[in-house]
């Protein structure tokens, strides 16, 4: 287990924050835990984000192998995004996250 | 176990990444993982952050009581920040998400 105790580490957190950390690369992979999904309905799905971010973070996940992209030759062509096994392992780490806002943050009412 | 699978958990979710998410916020809660820390040592250490934006995140996370702040009657007067029970729930779970990205993201040179 690696501890953050040194400015050095809270460089490397930071880096990893800049990749990982925003609002929209957050909720599109959280969206992921439940299947692959085509771009369409990831749009639905996370709210409030518009074409042009959406394509910048799917691009953006995909080169760091967080989620998979595969294209189908329909026409028009459809692509399909799911998270890699990297990508996986954030799951239960999201919904601890998630779990604590809600406890302490969020008085969400289907809780 | 709550989990996110629906737009309005969705909702949910970016309402607490609006409060937590952002990079400065990770930062300062876990320098705060190993004590309380006055105004200057975290300005010393969480990194490129800027006076008025630290006064802002330091400001927000009280708010919401993830810190407290505790002001001594000395000249100049000194301001000590700490965790609160509520922000303390976040030291396994910030942890498991640093250890994830230096596992899977980012060539950590002390690894």
């Amino acid at each position: 287990m690696n501890k953050i105790n040194n400015y050095e580490e809270q460089c490397a957190f930071q880096e990893i924050l800049k990749i990982i950390g925003g609002k929209w690369s957050m909720s599109i992979i959280y969206i992921l835990f439940s299947g692959k999904k085509r771009f369409n309905e990831l749009q639905r799905t996370v709210p409030h984000i518009n074409t042009r971010m959406l394509v910048k973070e799917l691009k953006n996940l995909a080169e760091y192998k967080i989620i998979s992209r595969k294209v189908f030759a329909t026409v028009p062509p459809t692509v399909e995004y799911s998270l890699t096994e990297k990508g996986k392992k954030l799951e239960p780490i999201i919904n601890d996250f998630y779990n604590w806002g809600v406890d302490n943050l969020y008085e969400y009412p289907g809780k």
